[in-house]
């Protein structure tokens, strides 16, 4: 049978494409000549999973949009202490092609021209050449597949570049700039001209909303650090001087280009990408604006609008026979899902209000998806708790989500039976009995 | 037995203590008299579960972190279009004090002061007393208790606020001001006088992250959709000209006052409130700021870093006996949780991609807590499409999660047999199987 | 007979009445009510002696051309430092209400609103009657009469001041303003009220002209330096953003206001004045702009198109029988007119390069009209050097233009012999042979 | 015998040279390394004569100061109208390197780098080598001699000139420049090599302050109307953002340089420079300012401290026996000097309310050294009242200031007897008394 996705995607194609307001980017001759029409939305699972409607296979040049991923390149290759050193991450108010420097002589942040010609200039390589394959060979590996240039575009833009070049000089000339300006305008330029299709930029979108890792390939492109780092610098900086009114309005990281295409990460979930050439004043695409507006209230992807998955966490909270009706009785605690610190809250917060007499305490882990550190630790201290009471606690986690590093630091391995399974519990109760039995 | 939170806060602020830098606000005379020691931390979670440690039930003035409230209470009131009439939504890039007007003149955002001065404008009444009864009856309904004012605070600020009275006075002349510039800077600084503690400020942070429903109270004072908004514009906006550094090492939606506290905000999640008089260059409190760097770390906080839940949608997908080995099997689908798109993205996709060939589907939502729109309809629409193969459609929703009004906006009335459990669905399955039988 | 520069100035007002583009002063009711049609020119000679055409008499609100003459008032009675710590001298390139504060939180100059205020704030006094008082005595005596005020203009302005009132609150917050902000406004714009007519203005500019003396009364209002800084700061702030254009165009000090009048003052030469309320986007009177520059072009009055007059100091340097043929002859050196620097150059060169065997040396400054002191240090140099060649220095001074003091500072008093006439001077050297034969 | 004015100049030097404060241009690496001791004065009166104190013939680059000079060459070869179109002439508030560009596009001035790369592309010719000859030739004509290029300097400058090249292109990109980047850019810098001494651009200040011609020389090498432009620009413009202090307390049109070099010219007077490698923190040379100031005091040089003259210009108002006693007497009006507007009304004054009864009147213009054609109409129109009160008018103008076409275009051809001299007056005059007698 078909998803139902994939006629969703296509409805709102149809509803937005009639939509033929705002204008082709003029500045660069190559763009200014693009046919207006195409209109393209892709969407990535996190899985790799990918769905599009309209023009979304038709290739267009990645402009701006890359500005994203050189940052986080640059940040991979050289840190991020150093990157910051160059270039800042407060949106600044003003248009993309402003200079915006900060008082410390950076530009404002790596989204707008002046910080994305000073994050390409930090990037690995002594020329133009080395450091575009760098950038090129990371593009591509977020793609997960390699991107090729549109060399006619690169030259078209290369030929007018007069702002880019200015900017990169005056950088230069206030020190802010970590190689010479002709390679770092070619540079830019040059990664600018890469060509992508709505389908590419989902998947790189779901790169950085995976934490780091390419959806299809499954290949680790940057470590889950980076990759929110560079989201949040999406959603301050990344749709210009339009930045609060998009995250107010649609509340996801992305970043557009001009030419046409937006690439939009919801951390977690799903990259997003949109390809319509027409621009509004700002330099954002109009139907892609449309459509990332659409698909944020219709999916619920605004990042304010976070369910509350805290209370889903305890699956059970029993009183259940344990080792059998003679010996005792048990408090069974069994968790699901994902245990974040608010999920803990709510089991810890259970745990230690209950008025428990039992003998056993058991905390069951198997249908655990994910723990969070502050989740093993604040769970720790509460079985630490029970153990100082004298009961017997067992910890049924047969994915062992406490680690034996974990039982050390959290000062639990002596007070805390780790089992695989409620029989195992059980055996090990057993012979406890017997032996205090035999005591 | 008692909580391993509350301990963690105290740890946090034994940690943070011993910073020292920072200047207490020195334009306002009442404020660089204040004590510089005390610290404060509080958690609030949605149920209206409190943690605190250090001096969380200290009194001291709301100052700047009123106004995020304020502007809830203008959208509230006069509705968002009329309240960005008047006051923008980008980051500035500008101090707190700076006029920061854009090219309509309009502040640049509600979270500097002239903005907050514009918003405060907008709060019905026509007096600074009507107008501020208003805010200080919303700002209680948030804290849970009836705020009072700091009257020498007050006075004492009233005394020297040139500034702000400039700004006012700026705005009026460029039309974006809805009150007189005296009565706009009175209620703006009276507001900025009301006393609260860590703890009120956690709980007014709760309000907004849990999307407008005072934890203890219960009272919904804001709707989702503006709740959603103020978190979106805090994230931008809320910082000051530290706004993109925040989002990037906190990523909690806050806002600072100059009386030492910060309110913020996870969506979904919890309120947090911090409270330290000693200030940076931006007027953030020091040891506030360390604290939510560090709470933002420890308990995963960071906007960013959502873990992936849509792959724990589905509990189970089996194969199980229906209405008696006699008549046929089913594919049974048992969802759990919180069904997002993505959640329900994951549940389609499987649905859609097995080889079913059993005369019975079911939907098992028993166990689902909430499900978005967009849930409902993928679901609805891959049902559907097993009605049309020909196939029986049980959906077992006891909570009736798809109200009569799904059913028939989706199409699916007569196509899906909504059933309480799964012993109702057999029943009716076997009627139907003896009416065919009887053909 | 019927002098022609009254005819002539009727002509420029005939030519320029129809152009009737520009708009009145919106922003302040009284103004917007005005009749458009008025024009009127005034020129004042530095003796008083002025020349009308048009509606040169007809009353209308002083406005922004007071702050000239509130400046030159707050320098003389608090002294040029002063005044500078509290309102720079820097053209701001920006309009005349930006607030244009420099690093040192000073407005960027007193020909702006904001360096007005500043400006009128240092007037002393306490309160408001105060300082106006001693502003409008000031601007009486610079007219020559007592100037009224315009109350429904003032209350019309006061009621919309918001501009303004920010103004003066912003930098009442800087610190940069020396009284309360509404002290500051309300004199500053009861200031603005004060009414004059173009020959007023006219009468007021060759105040500033003449170097402090009013032409008609006579009286010493300011002294010549205070006289020379006011010009400086009309030529390059007096026009607002337009300063450089006017210097360039026009170049005639002056300050306009937005009651349509213009007031220049041509140093060393006249005042001028004109009327027309309709004004530019700069906020200049539209014809008063094109008669300034036609009565610049017209009558040479650009600063930058002064007359060399330097080869003018020497009437005659001749060769003349001095006491009798019998005795000797003399180089006599005639001058004539202002010997300023460049006239004495022309003179002392001359002195100095001429083959001169003669007994005496003449120096007559019978026909000198004014000789700057660095011309008397220079001509007394010369003196020196031919006394120190043992001729006989006879100087034919009988102004005095060389006072005691002088010749004791340039050490001639034992070397020069000063007389009243050529006659005295024969008498004292038939004397002076008599005496030498005798010995 | 030794004139006074080099010992007066060597004293200032001597007073002045101890000062030390100031830093050597840093961003040059040439400059940097020069020698910081160096003074020199040099003055140049409008004949060619010079006069210099300390290293006034010590050689250097000219620097900013060549750009009032390219912007003279600019308006020359390409009008005014076209360079306006290209560069502003307002006072920007901003630093020498700031890139200013007014709502236009077009930079603020010619006197900050940004409008200065501007104008030299305005420069006639296609190539740096076309452009910078003809730069290089207009200057050397200026100095009166030819400048040569310190290629060191050029080539140091180019090699780090990353924030002029930023300027160009980003004025390029605004399609405010009327070159490629480089050519201007190069050009720019190469004219800023050119090497000259104290003496010489004392020598290119006369050149500006005659009005436009060599004054060693006498080449005609602007027009006089250009040459106040240029002054004009030179006045609001010329010291950076120091421009209004420096009218108010230098009030000499000057342009520095951050060789140390400062170029001024008074109007109508003479030219002055000085050299002293140290610059304070506007660019401007510490000593030469400190110098100028001096100066712009001692010679009473400060364009509104010009003195009154007006007064002069009637040397004689008399009556006299005219054409014998028999006949009848005559008013004779003996004028003198330079008849300027102030001048002439002067003179009309007094001949329009003299109580003139007799039958003739002469004007006599045998003194007068020029006279402006204001004073020529205004002189005419009374002279022609005169006629027309029946009246016979003789102009004695052997100079003939008055031309066949003045006479026509005032309309005094039939009305007034001009003549060489008295005597011819006389004889004309007894001609017609005997013709009337013989009717």
């Amino acid at each position: 049978m078909r998803s139902p996705i994939g006629p969703y995607l296509a409805s709102i194609v149809d509803e937005i494409r009639p939509e033929d307001s705002g204008e082709l980017a003029d500045y660069i001759p190559e763009l200014a000549d693009a046919d207006p029409e195409p209109f393209g939305i892709a969407l990535s699972m996190l899985d790799g999973q990918v769905y599009t409607a309209g023009d979304a296979e038709r290739p267009f040049t990645i402009q701006s949009s890359a500005k994203a991923f050189t940052y986080a390149l640059a940040i991979r290759e050289r840190g991020l202490t150093k990157v910051l050193a160059h270039v800042g991450v407060e949106p600044s108010g003003d248009a993309f092609n402003a200079i915006s420097v900060d008082e410390r002589g950076r530009p404002a942040n790596p989204m707008i021209n002046a910080g994305a010609i000073g994050t390409f200039a930090l990037v690995p390589g002594d020329t133009v050449e080395e450091k575009f394959d760098a950038v090129q060979r990371f593009l591509s590996d977020c793609a997960g597949h390699d991107l090729d240039i549109d060399e006619g575009a690169y030259t078209s833009e290369l030929s007018t570049a007069y702002r880019n070049r200015g900017i990169a000089n005056m950088l230069r000339a206030s020190g802010g700039l970590a190689a010479e300006p002709d390679i770092a305008v070619e540079g830019y330029i040059r990664q600018g001209a890469l060509r992508v299709c709505a389908k590419d930029l989902a998947l790189m979108g779901a790169t950085l909303a995976s934490g780091g890792v390419q959806p299809v390939t499954g290949k680790r492109v940057l470590d889950d650090e980076t990759a929110g780092h560079v989201l949040s610098v999406m959603t301050t900086c990344g749709m210009y001087d339009a930045a609060g009114d998009w995250v107010s309005s649609v509340g996801i990281p992305a970043k557009s280009g001009v030419g046409g295409g937006i690439v939009g990460a919801s951390p977690g979930r799903l990259g997003i990408a949109t390809f319509s050439p027409r621009l509004d004043v700002h330099g954002n695409s109009v139907r892609g604006v449309a459509a990332f507006e659409r698909l944020s209230r219709d999916l619920s992807l605004h990042l304010m609008r976070i369910p509350e998955t805290g209370h889903l966490a305890l699956r059970e909270a029993i009183s259940v026979d344990y080792i059998s009706n003679d010996y005792g009785t048990a408090a069974m605690y069994r968790l699901q899902g994902i245990i974040d610190f608010v999920a803990a809250e709510s089991v810890v917060r259970r745990m230690t209000s209950d008025q428990i007499d039992h003998r056993y305490v058991v905390v069951e882990l198997t249908d655990v998806a994910e723990i969070k550190l502050v989740a093993l630790q604040m769970i720790a201290a509460v079985m630490a708790g029970f153990a100082h009471e004298g009961r017997q606690v067992y910890l049924i986690d047969p994915a062992r989500l406490y680690g034996p590093d974990d039982l050390q630091r959290f000062d639990i391995a002596d007070k805390v039976t780790q089992v695989d399974n409620f029989e195992q519990g059980e055996a090990i109760g057993r012979e406890r009995e017997a032996a205090e039995a035999g005591d």
